[in-house]
This record gives structure tokens, sequence and C-alpha cells, in this order.
């Protein structure tokens, strides 16, 4: 009987040799995968951190560590006013009722924020699972809590607005007793790998085919404990998303910036330089958190003009943008991030065009007007930040541009073409009245026709 | 002993006289008292409503009513799905913790909305107080639910910022047995009034000693069932606020927009023409509710000019403005409420100028332009809604202030004169360059030097 | 107006004079009162402390006042291990849901345990009323927690069984605000007890129309505060019940085992010698406590024996037995005190001749047995607490039953008469083989056809 | 690799060969194990059901299958209408809290009941470990509910007291998805037991070392898929437990009554007649449930009578009894369980030498009286369930036992010997006075000096 097994077993990973398109489980051979196009073309994506931190709600997505692991005293003594002494984490769960909770209405707000992606944590490293996994037992959204499937209902609803779905998923689980002793063995041991993560991951690939895995939870142990390179040539080789799916670059320590799909390097990464590797800006509309915090307040939150500022400087470095709201343990996203990203939204539906499917020009930023560009074939976009003065625009870094006198330039959501002149090595670009414009925060300019 | 008794009682009731500051208990005598002035002058208060019903935070305040008495469908299906069968309302307040609230922040948020007085909801018709009242009895917040005296906080927080604050207190009580009891006797019985509701009333006016008392809850009993002009009586003479004490006009069926202090007439009290009695403009941000709604939408708030143009109209005609915002169970201000009053507060701390201590003009509203029109001794201020064509603003109500060519005009927030002309009998008033203004949502000219 | 009311009450009160039953609001008059006969004769009630304070069932139905008022460490402790901070003892009421609470099964019991009376607390010191009171918005069983009318419900499965139904009424509740307004007049004013107590207790009566009314909580005022005496002439001359209700002896320091109905002088007033005034031994089968505690203990609870001895002591005194089970917070008599009862009511099954409609001899215990008498007409009940040694009971006090050799000894319960003699001033009587009696606990000699 | 192994696992297996106790994966093998001699002495057991399932109380322990599985209508309307739709059965857990456990309480409890070993749920159907398990995470007694070991204190407790420890444990887990995965694949996959209850299993073993493993919930799939002889195997020869431990015979499908160490066959299996092989009577103090329930009656609990009744029956056919009782979700064991093990105890006290290292007699139980017999070398035991008509007991199955006038007769708790005679072939003994006897409910009489 065991033979046959192995049998099986080796017929199984060589299959994919025979269409030719395999990869092995080396960095050589994942990071020679080409990013699915969909990708780049997307920009921007929506970020959804929730989970029974929710309940809390304080501080912030990492509650639990802070409270019962480095014993952070605000978070100690947040528990001690509030509620009985022998009150669990475990014990919040019951609260999580997501009783306003419509994911159609969700992806509607996804759709007219102007993203193409949404990527919602299936699990953080409080191991809570927003589906009903085979290997959370009793600690998942349909078991205790909401007694639905949050996951399951959100991808479903994202798709029929025609965006695309991907799954944050973290590795390790803090206070998971099993990782724990694998970790007290130097990580010699598997026993979480082999009988809890990895068959919840595929669980999670097989019946959710996600468009993006997005890992974390990876630092404490190398690549080759959470075997992640074999994950990967199995998701490239033989999952039903091996063609679309794309993944991040945190499959264990050492591999952040370095190895996987696109890079995503450190949390809100923002370098304002151009990136060798297509990478990822994952950032949070509210400075202080990625989970919902109850006592939240106003001057938290990024304005709809630093959203925006950071989207241009994103995606002019070569990055996509990945935004993220907390949505609360009652099922809903608060108006004040509803407002940011329709606003953004709002600024899309003119300016989209040098956002969307748009690559860096060969300069990011001009080195005098506060401008970031973007560019398509033919075609270069200049982004301000800001109204010039006198409503005259003086760019440095655009001379090769204007060398023709055919070049044109108009403004985004402005029907005329704008007049401009050259002097030195910068140009001058004569902006419209401002009351004639109804765009806010930031204004793109085309120039076309350049020789 | 009961001579007395009643000795005294008539010796109290005399006691003023000598003084010489009597107001009899009938409307004649009340509505002559002269409105102290601080009311006209301050022109922006804030109003919330805080009370159990943020707890279900569905519907609206009136939850309890439209669940158990009107049992609308919504309501009752929402505690069906939600809560066990032999849920009563009563059950929330233990939910009602205010773990986050923060009265120092709440008055440091209301000062810089620029509104001069706080009204905040001692009691709503649930006939839950907010403070540990002794004749509510284990139905209050220091008894169940918060611990905590959250009116007395708030009044002293309120007070610490200059701001004056008022209560508002609903006469009657949808289901307390006292006052069904004496509804069924028609009102001819005043168990509810003699035992409950006055001496409630006076222990909040002696103990908290409010800048306003806002009745309500009245209007299914005719003042005399209310003893609302003994009790004015009491307050106006005797009261230790009987000096500053305002009071708005529903004291009973027939007394609204006719008699009391102030009128506020219907909720939401925007007549769009001048009045001839000082009125109130009670509104909410929340444009479907005035308690806490906890699913809340983005689209249902009113947008920072829908509230500038409301303020705006309110005070050309002569009325205040007291805006509502709904805090939660938490004891918190969601954060888009947050924004819309510090949107209101930058207003105000450029064109505040035009607002506080204004009186009406000859006119309100101009015939040609969104303009409406406010006034101060020497000076009359032309408020605009829109920025106008080509930057040009077209009046035609202010012929009589053009007359001279010594008239000035000027944008507050600019720092130089408006050039204007006249044809016909409206006057052309060249705005600056827009990019130069930071004023958003409304424009003010002060108009100076007239004939 | 005034002239008429006060008419009108003058007539109320000189209205029974016209039927000749007046009793004037002294304790001359009231005191002169006799005893409905029922009570005497059924000499077995149940008492029932229920409320609030079984959610915590901590201590005993003190607990409020030993955490709150008195901060005994044990209940302090307590409430710090296993509760937030900022919970409050009303915070408790939701918990009580009384989900198993069948008060057919109750009256059942009653009957079975051979009582004939039932008390059950309407209203304990916390204030929380069993029936939904007008006079307690918002804190009684009807309004939060179990939704019901725990007292009507009972009150009519009690009388569906021929049982008759009182109430226990805490005259003072500890922590009512408008009560403690008063203590602090030193009871010179009396708001709580016009406005609060006294309407309350009235409706009561009115619509509950008790048997018992049991008065307690009133030792911290004279009975001129608490309008006692007013009360009972309302009771004894206009009530509904004025022909059948008992009162006790709880009206006011210094009232107590002096003047009411029956004397129930402390708790578990049980005197051991006769009383010249009808009394009442209430007693409770859990030792520590009237009010349920979650975690009793076996060795807390009266056994069968004891049960039975302190009925028949009292019983022989002149005293009835007021027998206290404290029930559960879902609505449940725990199978201990079942068991209790039921072994009384088996007892009683055979025994009962000697209790019911008994009078006591007049000698109460005898001299040399552990033996108590009651007696009938014609007859003497010898009660013994022990089977003798050697099945021969030695009798001291008996001498003049046994001059005459006609003189009757019969067993309860065993159908043969007894052999006996006298010697000296004492009387031997033989008593049957142990194994062929049924009866367990103490066995009864019933004497008859003395001279 | 592979074959390393392999080869290890071989190397496992046959490494106690080098000791010479071997026992083989086969029930031929395994059921050659002699029973460990303290189990057959020690007779009496108690047996606890704990868990989740304590919180509804309702039902009894199978609440979570009866509800949701076979959707009982009676657990259906108790859910309906004391809980939201949304309540899942593992939001109980949280009011799981056992703030009154006591565990030296309950040890000295079951020393006084005269029990040997205690058998404690560790884990029944629902899944709730009531230890830390690794393999439970989220869903065990420390992570949610009381916060505590309740497990791992208990075993302290009970050792303490000089008393045995084991666990009963659950192979299935009723709604555990690895586990329905595996069913759903006809048992063909392990993944449950490889994963999830080997691992588990043995870290209770070794982490806790049971004097009892209680198998159960073995009877969906055949012992080859529970891997129960493997485990035993490893239990008899390397675990730290292998001299000591018993085991029963729930090891899968047809293993009942057949394989395994003591037989329990069936619930309450109490054949009445002498069994072949050890056995052990599993019956509960409640008659209608394990676990307790909240509403528990009377009527619903076993007499101390009948308790003693069928420990005797037991006892006499060779087996031992495993008495249960069901612990509160307080921590509390309510006070008739206690009554019924102390009475026990009492019984045991003077009695015990008739029960504990007894072995049955050629008799089970008399052909005349309502006796049954229990012998050790020299003593025959006559247990009467009965005191006979005129305190004459007569034997119909002694007559060996008599044939000698040296045949001594006392009976336990009295210190004479008793007159006996023999007719045809019964014998008849005098008791003693009833009433000189303390022993109640059944008597012992000592039968020795026979020939």
């Amino acid at each position: 009987m065991k033979n046959i097994l192995i049998f099986i077993c080796v017929f199984q990973t060589t299959y994919p040799l025979i269409n030719g398109v395999e990869y092995e489980p080396t960095w050589d051979s994942l990071d020679n995968r080409p990013l699915p196009e969909w990708y780049d073309k997307a920009k921007v994506g929506i970020f959804l951190h929730w989970g029974v931190y929710a309940v809390p709600g304080f501080g912030s997505e990492w509650f639990w560590m802070k409270w019962k692991g480095t014993k952070l005293p605000s978070h100690v003594e947040f528990m001690k006013k509030n509620y009985p002494p022998n009150f669990t984490y475990q014990d919040f769960a019951k609260e999580f009722k997501a009783e306003f909770y419509d994911p159609e209405k969700w992806a509607e707000l996804f759709k007219a924020s102007g993203a193409k992606y949404v990527v919602l944590t299936s699990k953080h490293h409080e191991g809570y699972t927003l589906w009903p996994s085979t290997y959370s037992y009793s600690w998942n959204s349909m078991d205790v809590g909401p007694q639905r499937d949050l996951l399951g209902e959100l991808t479903d609803a994202v798709r029929n607005q025609s965006l695309r779905m991907g799954f944050y998923y973290s590795l390790y689980e803090w206070f998971n007793p099993r990782y724990l002793a694998d970790k007290r063995w130097i990580f010699t041991k598997k026993d979480y790998i082999d009988n809890k993560m990895m068959p919840e991951l595929k669980e999670l690939v097989n019946r959710y085919e996600p468009d993006v895995v997005w890992s974390d939870g990876d630092a404490e142990a190398l690549d080759s404990y959470w075997k992640g390179r074999e994950f990967l040539a199995w998701l490239y080789n033989e999952s039903p998303v091996k063609d679309k799916v794309v993944v991040n670059d945190r499959w264990g320590l050492g591999t952040h910036c370095k190895h996987g799909g696109y890079y995503t390097c450190n949390d809100r990464y923002n370098p304002g330089v151009l990136q060798p590797h297509k990478w990822e800006n994952a950032m949070t509309i509210d400075k202080y958190s990625w989970g919902h915090r109850r006592y939240i307040n106003y001057k938290d939150v990024l304005t709809s003009f630093e959203l925006i500022k950071t989207m241009v400087e994103t995606v002019s470095c070569g990055g996509n943008i990945l935004i993220n709201v907390g949505p609360t343990k009652e099922g809903t996203i608060i108006p004040i991030f509803q407002e940011r990203l329709l606003d953004l939204g709002k600024w899309l539906d003119i300016n989209g065009e040098a956002i969307y499917e748009s690559t860096p020009w060969s300069v990011q930023n001009d080195t005098i007007a506060k401008v970031w560009y973007t560019a398509k074939p033919g075609t270069v976009y200049a982004i301000s930040l800001e109204w010039p003065n006198n409503s005259r625009l003086l760019l440095g870094s655009t001379a090769k541009l204007f060398r023709s006198s055919n070049t044109t330039v108009e403004m985004l959501g402005y029907d005329k073409s704008l007049k401009w002149r050259t002097a030195d090595n910068s140009t001058v670009i004569r902006l419209p009245e401002k009351a004639d414009i109804q765009v806010e925060w930031a204004w793109v300019l085309r120039i076309t026709n350049f020789s």
C-alpha cells in the first residue's frame, strides 16, 4: 500500500514537466516567472484588515500581542479597566457580529474608488480565519461570531464588480501552540507547517481561487521552514490559479525585497525613486492602524490630498498602491474612509488615464515643480501636486519634450490646449483659470506630439 | 398641619414680587421676558442626541417606539435577527459603556467648530437620564451602563472652553407607566408631572444651572398638563439661572412657534424668510437621524457645503443654527462629523465676522445671485454660495449700497479691496483670482462706507 | 378646588364608620383587629427570596449592600475577579432570565410540601420589583431581565393549588436616591413614602390581593415616617383584602414583637417557649442565605430532620413556620430544596393531624424525652424527635393524661394502639417495632380518652 | 529520505522487543495484557461529564448534535426562545466561567464518597478540551471560557487525595471539519487521526499520565480508522503509564464488549449476571443526562437507595461502577449530587468491606431474598436490599454455607453475632432490632467459619 502512495506522489510532482511549464522550488526558478500582466496595469488596490481585533478596536490589529505578548501598559490598562480579569482574546470573537455587513455595498464602494483589485486578510496573526477553514475549527467566522463566510461572500461581490480578489494570509500565528512548539524546536520541527498552515493555505487557494496571495508573518523563520518555495512551485505549476495569480515577497527571513512576485519590502514602502522590480506600496488611511480603532480621530486620517499624493508618487516610481481601510466589527466601513475612497474615485474618473496602465517615465519627479511623471507610448503625464503661483507651472525636467513647437499640452478635465514656452532648460505652462477647473488636489497635464 | 404648608407655599410664590421682577405663570406674562442677549449673538450651537438608543444604533433615536410602539417591520426584523426574543429595550443599557468618552476632547472639538453653545439631551423620550437623577433610579447613566455622570462631566468641560451649556429635556416618556396612567386619565391626573417630571427637571436646573432649557416631547398634551407655565415662572423668577437662561417653545400642544423663549417650530425649521421672533434651526448632520446609527453611510451625511449653506440661510433670516451630531455608545464622535465641524470652524475662523453678533439685513437673499445677507452697524455682508462665472459677481438687491463711489467691498480672507461697478439696478463685483483664495464653500464680501 | 379635594378625603376616611368596622391609624386601634383565622390554622408557609441578587448568587440577598455599602472584602474581591470595574449592580438584571421558570411546577411542589401559604418577595431592599410596578419603571421584572410578571404568574398558580398567596415588601430601598434624600433630612421629608413606596404598596395590594403583607426593611426609621399605621388602617378598612389579609410586625423602629399582626421579631425567631401573641418563625433551608447562592454546598443545607424538628418546636410554642428557599436566576428551585420540601410533605401526609389547626398544649416540651406537644380538643399529640432506646418512650410531663386507664395512645401511621404504664409521675409508652414504621425523623403519638 | 523514515518507524515499534514486554498492534496481542490489579480492587469510580454543554445546560451533553445535527424540536425551540438567531455553539464557551471551581473541594467529596478513582471528560464529542491542548487551539478551557487548565488542576487534587485519575476521550468530534472530511472519504483518509486526534491523545497521556483512558465516540468507524490498536500498543509498550493504565473497550465499530481492557459495552450496562470479562457499569445519577441540566428536577435524580442498589448488583456480578455527576458551568457539583455521593460514602464507611477488593461469589443473587453476594477468601457477604418482615431474613442460595453450626453471621455495623437456623434448603437469619442499626438502604451480613 505504501509503495503505491509513493508512486502516486512521484507521478504528481513530475506531471507538470510534460507541459513544459515547470517551476522548481528554488528561487532561481521561481523568480523567473513573469508577473501576470493585469497586476502592473491595475495600479490601485484596496487592502482590508478585518478580524477579531475589530472587537476591542484598540491600538491596532496587533492588539493581542501587545496585550498578552509584550504587555504594553496602555493595552493592559485598557483591558483592566473594561473587562473582567479572566477574559481571553478568544472571548472577543462572540462580539464579532458583522450584523451590518453588506459585501455588495463594499464592492460598489471599491469600484467607485477606482481600485482594480481587493486584498482581504483571510487570516491575520491571531489565526482567526474569515472563511470556514477546515484547519481552524472553532476559530473562524462561521463557527464563532458572524456565522458567515465573510471571505467567500466578499469574493463573489468583488468579482461581480469586475474587480480582482486577493487574500492576505499570515504564515505564523502568534499564539498557536503548534507553531510555538515548532519554534521551541528552532523550526527543525514542521508540525505547524505540514498539518495546519500548508493544507489551510492550499484550501484557501483551491476553494476561492485568488488573484493575489499576499503572504505575511514570515519574518521569524527562514523560508525553508515555511516551505514557501514548495508552495509557490505548486501555485505556479498546478494550482487552479497558476496563470493569473500574483504573489508578494514575504516568504521568510531574507526574502523581502528579494524573492517572490512583486516586492512589498516594508509596510508603507514608498521609496521615491524608480525601482528595478515591480513593487507595491501597502499603506493605510488611518495613520496609526490597519485594523479598525473604535476611537479613531479625524486627525489620524490621511486627507484626500495626502492619499492622492501618495498614489501619484508610488505610480511614478513603478509601484502599485494598496490602500488599507479597517472595517468594523459590525461589518461597516466608516464614512470618513468612504469619503477618502470616493474622493480618490472622483479624481481617477478624470485623471485615471495618467495612472492605469501607465509606465514610469524617464524622470520620476521634476527638479523644480512638485510634479511627478508617468508615461504611455507617445504621451507623458505631468501630475502637479499644487496649483502654481499665477497659474504658471514651471517645469525643470521636461526640456526634451518641448524641443518641437508641435508639442501639445492639455489638462485632463479641461477642453482646451494650454499655452507653453521654454526658457533655458525649463518650460512654463500657462494653466487655465482655476475657477474653471473642477479637479481638486492634483492636476494632470497630458503632453503629446513631442518629437 | 395642612394649613401651615399652604401658607409656606403662598409665601414662596409671592416672594419674588418683593424684588419686582415677577413673571406670572401666564403666557402673557412669560412671553414678555426679553431673551437674554448672549443667545442671539451666539448664532451657532451644537446639539447632541445621546442615550441608550446609541446601543442598537439602528433607525434613529426613536428606536424603542418604532420597535415596540408602532412595530415598524424594519425594526422588528432587526431585533428578531440579532437578539433573543425576550430582550427588552432596557437590556441595551448595559452595553452603553462610553469607554472612550473624553468630554474635554469633545469640548475642544465644539470650540474649534466655532459654536458658542452646546445642548445635550439630558433625557430623551426613553426616559434614561444622562445624570444620576434622583427621580430615575436604576435608569440613568450612573446606575446602569457607563457608571458616570455623562452630563455633569460634559457641562464642566464645555464651560472650561468658555462655551455655554444647555439641556434638552423630554417632557414625556414613551413607556413610563406613571405617564401612561396620566394619559389614560386623559391628563386629568398629574402624578407623573408632580412626582417625577417636575422635581426631576428642577433638580436638573438647580444642580447643573443650564444656559438653555430645550423642552421637547410635549405634543401629546396641553401645556396645562405639563405645568410648563408654572415651571417657566419659577425658572424666570427664582431659579439660579433666572438671568441667563433661554428656553424654546415646546411647552405643550399649541405653544410651538407661539409661546416660550425662542421658537423652534418644527425640526429642521428653516423658513427661508425673515421671522418676526427669534428662532432656531435645529438640524442634524446625519440626514436621517439625530442619534448615532452604527451603519451610517457617507451619502447620508451633509457635506460641508450643505452645512455652511444652511447656516448662512438661517442666520440671514434671523435664526440660530443648532447642529446635531449623535455620539456613539463608546463615547466618540465619528470622524466624518468631526470633519464637518472642523470645516465649519475653519470657515468661521475667517468669515465668522459675518455671522456672530450679526443681524439680518433689510434683504435676506439676493434676487440674482446665490447670495445671502447679514449686517452690522455700517456694514453689510454678502455671502455667496458659489464662485461666479468669470469671477464676476452680479448682485440684484444691493443698489442702495452702491449709490456712492466711496462704497468699499472687501472679501474676508483677502487683503485687497475689490473693484465694482453698477449697471441699471445691479452691481458687478470683480472677485480676485480664485487660486489666491483659501476659503472654500462660500465667500463673504464686506460692504462698508456706503452712504 | 382644593377644598373639594379635602372634602373628598374626609369623606373617604370616615366612610367605613358607617359600616361600624373602622380602624384608626393608631396602634391601640390596629392592634385590636383579630387575626383572620386561616392563618393560625395553616401553620406552614413557604418563603421565597427571589430577585436580581440571584444573578451574582454570592454571599446572600444582601449582596449589593455588602459589595457597595459595607464593602465586605469577600464581595469586593468576587466582583474584582469576575467582572469589569465599571460593572453596576443594575447591570446584573439583564442576566436574570428565568428561562426555566414554571410557576405551576413551583405551586405543585409547595402543595406537596404540605404548606398552606406562600410568601414571595415582591420587592427586596434592592428595589427591583417582581411585578411591573408603575412606580419602579425600568427596574422591574417586566422591563429588564425576565420580561414576565413573575409575581402575578406565581400568584395565579399558587391559588390554583388552593394555597394562599402573600407578599414580602421591603419598605426601604438601600440605594434609591429618593429614600436616601429623605434619610438625609432625618426622615422629616417623606418624598419617597408619598410618591414611591406607598402608591407602590397599594398598587401591589389592589392588583394582586395578597393574603399576607410581610413588611420588612423598616428598622432605619420610626413608623411615623413609613406611615405604616395609615397603611394598615387603609388595609383593614378599605382594601379589597380587608377581611382576609394578615400582616406582620415590621412597621418601624420599635414595632417588632409589639405591634401589627403576628409577630416575626427577628429572623429565625424560635423562642422555645409559649408566646402570648401569635408569631411566625421565618427561617431558611440554606443556613447562610435567603437568596440563592450559586455555590451552595450540601453541608450548608438543613437536613430534613432539622427542618421537621424546627417546625415541631415552632408549632408547639404557638408559631407558624415560614420556610424559605431561594430560587435561581434561571427560575428553578434546586433539587436539594425540593427534596427537603417533599420530605416535609411526606411527613405531614401522615402526621399533619398534629400540626394543622392544632393549638399549643399546656406543656410545650417534655421534661424527660425529646418530645414536643400540640393539642386539639380532646387530643394531645406528643411528637418525639428521636426513637427511644428499647423502643420505650419515657414521658415526664403527661401524668395528668394517664390517670385513667381509658387513655388511648396511638402512633400516627401505625394501626394498633400502644401499651403504656405509669410510674411515679412518668409514663412509659411501648412503641412498635421500628421496622414496621414508615415514618422517619419524628414520630407522633396521639393521646385521647383521657379524663 | 522516505526510506529512512520508514526505517526509524520500524526501529521504534520493534524497540520494546528488547525489553521482552512487547504488545503487537493486534487484538490477539493486546487482549492478552493483564488488567492492572488496582482497577478490579477499586470497584467504585466517579465519572464527570463537563464541557461547554454545561452552559446551555439543556437536554444533555448531546445538546449541540440535537440542536444542529438532528434538529430535535425541543432543542431548536429552546435556542429560538432564548438566543439570537446567529448564535453558534462555540459562542456558549465564553459563558463557561467556572468561577467557583475548587478542585480540592471536589477531590475531598470524591474521597468522602468512597470512590477510588475519577474519570473526567478530557474532551467530549464537541471537541472542546479541558486542558490547553496543542491541537485544539482556541477551543479549549485555557483559550476560551475559564482560562484555566481544568483537567490538570483536578488531576493534582485527586491524586492528593490518594485517588486515581483517568480521562474520558472522545475519538470523534461531531463538527470538526477534518473529521468530517475523512468521513466523506469513507474513512480512507486519516488526516483527522494523524494530525489532530492521535497527537492530541498522546499529549494527554504524556502530560497528565492517566490511570484510565476511557475511549468513546468510536462507533462511526472501524478500529482500523481510529488506529486504536497502534495507540494501545504504544500505550502498553512505551507510554509513561504503561504499567498502571487501564482502558476500556470502545476502540471502533465491533470492539465493544469484545476487545481492549475492561468492557463497558453500553452506557448503564448492568447485566445482572456474572460476566466472564472484567466490566464497568458507567451510569449517571441524573437519570436523563450525563452533563449538567440547569433545570434538573428532584424526581430525575436517583435516590441514594437506587444508587447503592445499582452498585451492589454491579459488584456482585464482577463489575466496577462508574458514577457520573455533571458539574455546572460555574464549576460546582450541585448539593443533591453531593448528598447522594456522601450517602454512598456513609454506607461504604461501614459496609465497604463487602465491596472493595471483593470478588463475585458462586451465586450472584439469592433465589428468595432481595440479596446480592460478594466474597473474599473465607468470607461471603450477603447484601440485603430490604429489611425483611419480622426482621427475619430468609435466604435460598446459601445452603452450603450453613452445613456446619460453626458458621458465623454478623451484620456490619452491629457488634453481636446473629442467630440463624436452616430449614430445607433455606436459611433464616434473625436480624437485630432495626432501631439499633444506624445503617440505611442495604444491610450486609458477613458469613464466616463455614466449612
